[in-house]
């Protein structure tokens, strides 16, 4: 144990009414919900980069942090290990997540990246054998060094297609090693600055080859994981490719991987793209593709990626709520890719901004279980739809035009539209809450 | 003729050193552009709304315009085709385009809808055939009436599902019946206003079977058009299913309709997806779907859809930029979708605002045009994609992770990445505009 | 009574463990909070415009409400005035709200319009004295009719302005006649759509005119309610003068009128202008002019104004929070400037949005009494600025660069950053919610 | 002379047919437009910020360029100090700007930032003096060192307030050294995270005072130029006290300074804001504070400061044209406080951009000065304010409610709209263009 939590006891359950702020107030990992444990419902995970590797830069001003294990060799890289797996502790977290980037010293070249990860890899596997929490997902950060600033696998060089090919393959191989429970993508500079110097038709056609491969090398190691995209439409590109859950599914279709890729939705990246966060949860579930979620949000008023912790339970209620009706996480779960204001310097803050991001969730899904169980909502929305259910109106969808207007016309129909009820369902969700 | 546009004179090319506010300074039809007459690359299309149904209310405010074809019945529906097809004429338009609620009163219910646009369709044929201009394309307004408050082809109720499927049935007759060049889906209800009570799979699954009996017409009655899709991401309706470019191909793989639906793309509805036109243009053109233009702006400091007039020649050149690159319309065209001002009361204003905007777009296109021949931009792009030509690079882009990793590590691959030349070329499109 | 409410019960507080949709599980108007009984905190007004003049339009749709008293008759405006004081006392609202053009219908000419004004005033004056609600705010509509088109004082025609200041006249006599608590300017068409005719140094003299004429009129008739104006960045117009309330402040600074003149704050222009709710409450508070709120939301994924009922507590306490450590409101109150979404057709939607409005806002009273009271918050703040306590500080601040320099270099000040505490913070808010 | 540019030649006006890219084609700094050389006019400066000290990094990425210069000594900051004079020399720049971080080393205390401060400002005077451009403005940077994290001026702190107040004196210093002729405040951090820890009241109090003293130091050292701030909404941090130009003119007001303070406006913050740029310079020269200007664009599509190189002709023509109907700079400039992106690596794309940046405002003013010249549209604004004219208009602007109300009735005044004619004026803007 580092030194780094001192005086920070491990949290635990404590009930509404606790008065310590290292205490979870609602989220109780025993709770049984809905049939459900409420850790499995959950399935937290906190994430390692922008815990332990972001030096609290923004694009006005330089470190904030000063922490212990900030340098770049192996032995910092361990010092933090040991500080992560402390925090996880502490938390009583049971996932984690990382980037290659996070975890090891960028080496020279690819032979030294992939030995210094390998080493890492072997650090973390002790530590997760010796009681530290299962890997929620692992990833390769194809978008920090500079060779990746024209992008991964879009990149107009194919020695850069390349490096990040091979790169990927260590992380998966590093995923399954520590028997992560899915890898992902996100390709942050999948995407183009000007369209002026882009080869668009390229670089999809680049995207898709290097996303099946990814798909041939998971079947090759029997990585039993799921493969996850992870939607955002900019930032830092001008435009990404993975642009939302929508213009990812075509993606997938056009390359015939709808049914070996799903996706990990960001509340903050859904903002970005002009959607709710509950309603890319709901696409991704109609489509198919649901996989897990980044449970942090964006700042209303901020146009960029803030990537704040949750705090406004009725919003993570109704995420929590998509998924509860899309019957769970699977292999999914709660990763935090939060990351602490610039200004919030003290070890303190690390672990309170997970406690209280932890109890909003809980409370989420609380209400969410309590509002998909008393089925008020969903018996509204299925008389809604009723008139769909008769075999007259299903004969009418399978027919044509023709036969359709003769019926109009034949039948005078002449429909009266009926109060769509807004208020009164959102009056009904505020009594769960 | 009409006396509504007295004294304003038939628009003639006077070339760009004109003092007469009613010419056109920069578009010439005959003059010659890539091999083609700049009438047939442009295929300028008035649209019927906005000019001869809008009476110029906002959300906060009521009519501004006092028409003299304002009113219900068929006498003033001809008299609105009257006074439409004067300013065609002055406007030496090519094509015009209509919804079948501009040119028709609203009967009672679908019988005298059908008799209405009946009556006015032949009104319409006799004034085409009369040296009028030729239709760029039809639509069915699926969205002012009350019925279709929830939306046409995925409302709650079927009957409405079946008044819409008729209504468009009758509509591509008639775009038929005038040798329409296409037929437009733009579905502004195709959206929700709250998820709490939407069926969100039922509602896609009943979008897609909609657009699939509209192809079977299609291919019923032999029209020779394309059916084409015009996307936009909200307004009127909090979400809208046709949210962009990308969204849309993904909705046309899933029901197999990627081959026989094309898309609209309007500049406005671009920037409300958070797309820059020539993105939309260029990414439909990439996945073989782009179909049209609607060449109507927003302001870039309103959120929502101001359908005005292009003005900045600057946009409009990329936009035909991507046009031309794509190898120009087939039966597409560019229709002013745009509106005036409410304030603009005026019959001159009218004129002026068409004439201003086949102005910028003739600029538009001479410098798209001149910088596609000259070839500087195409071959700097060309150069950086280079390394994409060599055997190697496409054996590498067939092969495997595996396989890349061992080239990388083996060759020791470590590649240093060259400018992006952003500025450079922005520069150089600057010398054509 | 109408009949138009048949069947729907009048509203009491039945506590939140009640099975029936019309009562109310928070608001208990006689429950005290921070020493004030709940009614005489919130002030809670119901607006006439949406709720009983809007016909349910949009830009893309018509009319989807079918009441019984549109119509444009004096018989009509009395029909309606019976109908929403009918809901005044189902909801049980302590005040209402009115624009001229809502309660009477539009003249010929200023003196018919005068005339059925006066005559309407009376009826409500006779409905208000056998026991109807009191008159938080009345105001004038300079927006709607097309005169106004171009603006009211700011217009370029100067008998524009003359009619809209003869009109304020009128409608301040209304509200002094119907014992008003406040007079509301918004000046929903004072802006531009477009700089190229605007003269900007013109209008806001002309704008500071106007407001100085009211207040004059204010003292001249004796009226000792608050004169409020309501910001608003833009919609209907591009560009709208009163964009937010820093804005404001800098205008009523300019023409000497800060003293006079506070601000009606609504949450959905606040968001229009990049702003949270709270952020212009506290501004005002600190500014010395804050007066009243319109409680009504926009959606965070549309770009335009769209005057929802609250549904989210938090938000709505932190603006409650801001409010009560400002002193509560004086004149001010709590209007919901709110409408039904336009498929909302039936007359218990209109019940329903206001009940949960007013349970939401009850909610996020108590919670924000509740952490004033506890005052760990603000005790937080303090301890931030603790050090403008001391005295040497506060000379330092009254000193100069010079002496400030020469400190700095003598005693080597060189000073480290403390923790914002951030999350700390949002935890420690959501125990109180 | 380094050899960092080498092969690069200094740029000179070959007319816009030149084929070089190394040319300007359009800004011929001798040309005379309205009576003033055209580098008298525009008054260029670059920025040594972001073209010789950011990295290339962003959010989601570090350090692209690999300039000779970086380092962290004075033997760095003289080499780099050397290369931004050669490139002032190459594209002839008339002016340059300067924040105090650019150009010295950050000390470990005050004393040191000061003395390295004042060497540096030693080794910039003498190439000044050897020929080098003249200073525009320079400014302190209290934005990028963790101690300014929560603020400047505004920070909770004092201590971070004294450092602040002496850095700034230092720089009013060196920029008065370099015959500087302006100051320029750009309170980056002046602003908030969250309300939740932040006394709004005190933070601006404390600003006020600063700036107080700000403009006290001036008068007292006789620095002749101008105090500028700049306004910005947001970023870096979510709420900036000095949002745009009315809130800075509200501010100003409130502190007694608007006779003291200009304002330097960018075209980004402007967007950012929502406002367009020729929106918050028209508003400034209204104001009385317009002073200089930031030419650099933001992105349409992205939400956050881009800091672009200007390349849309018509927009910054419309830039110009407010600039020159307010009678063009006195002490205030073009500068580009614009910055490369990150991809673009080259020591040419430095150049290049700055070159094409230049010509894009040198069409822009042109167009701008024609406009003005032909009158046009300066006539079209007085006939539509001409009524203002009468006396009998300006008489009722200068009564009251009461009088109005009686004119109006007495004649029965029912104005009718005129047509804002918004199309006709945008065709009259590009004939110009
Ligand atoms: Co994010
Ligand atoms: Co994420
Ligand atoms: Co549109
Ligand atoms: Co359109
Ligand atoms: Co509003
Ligand atoms: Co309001
Ligand atoms: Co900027
Ligand atoms: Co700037």
């Amino acid at each position: 144990m580092t030194n780094f939590f001192a005086d920070i006891p491990q949290l635990s359950y404590q009930g509404a009414d606790s008065d310590s702020d290292f205490a979870f107030r609602h989220y109780n990992p025993d709770e049984v919900v809905l049939g459900r444990r409420m850790e499995d419902h959950l399935r937290f995970a906190v994430c390692y980069w922008h815990n332990f590797a972001w030096p609290g830069n923004d694009p006005f001003g330089g470190q904030t942090f000063q922490r212990p294990w900030f340098g770049d060799t192996m032995e910092h890289a361990k010092r933090k290990a040991d500080v992560a797996f402390d925090m996880f502790r502490i938390l009583n977290a049971p996932y984690f997540c990382f980037h290659d980037a996070d975890m090891r010293p960028e080496g020279a070249n690819f032979a030294e990246n992939t030995r210094n990860l390998e080493e890492m890899t072997d650090y973390f596997a002790a530590k997760m054998e010796a009681g530290g929490p299962k890997l929620l997902w692992g990833t390769a950060n194809l978008f920090s060094h500079r060779r990746y600033m024209a992008g991964a696998a879009t990149n107009p060089d194919p020695d850069i297609f390349a490096f990040s090919a091979a790169t990927v393959k260590t992380c998966m191989d590093a995923t399954q090693r520590l028997n992560g429970e899915n890898y992902v993508l996100w390709g942050g500079r999948e995407g183009y600055e000007t369209l002026l110097n882009t080869d668009l038709s390229k670089e999809l056609d680049h995207m898709g080859r290097f996303l099946s491969m990814v798909v041939d090398y998971k079947h090759k190691i029997g990585f039993k994981g799921a493969i996850l995209i992870e939607p955002k439409p900019q930032e830092p590109t001008k435009h990404q490719y993975d642009y939302d859950v929508a213009t990812v599914f075509g993606f997938l279709q056009r390359f015939g991987l709808e049914k070996e890729v799903k996706l990990n939705i960001e509340q903050g990246h859904a903002i970005l793209a002009g959607h709710s966060f509950e309603h890319e949860i709901a696409l991704a579930a109609s489509l198919g593709i649901f996989g897990s979620i980044d449970m942090n949000r964006n700042d209303y008023q901020s146009g960029w990626d803030t990537d704040q912790f949750p705090n406004n339970t009725p919003e993570v209620a109704m995420a929590y709520y998509e998924i509860l009706r899309a019957g769970g996480f699977t292999t999914g779960g709660t990763n935090f890719d939060a990351k602490l204001r610039r200004q919030s310097l003290d070890p303190q803050d690390l672990i309170l901004a997970h406690a209280g991001a932890m109890d909003v969730c809980a409370r989420g899904l609380k209400a969410a279980a309590a509002m998909l169980e008393d089925g008020k909502l969903e018996a509204a929305r299925a008389a809604r739809y009723a008139g769909w259910d008769k075999p007259e109106a299903q004969a009418m969808l399978h027919s044509d035009l023709d036969r359709i207007a003769g019926d109009v016309l034949s039948q005078n129909i002449n429909p009266n539209p009926r109060s769509g009820r807004q208020e009164r369902l959102e009056n009904l969700v505020n009594r769960y809450l």
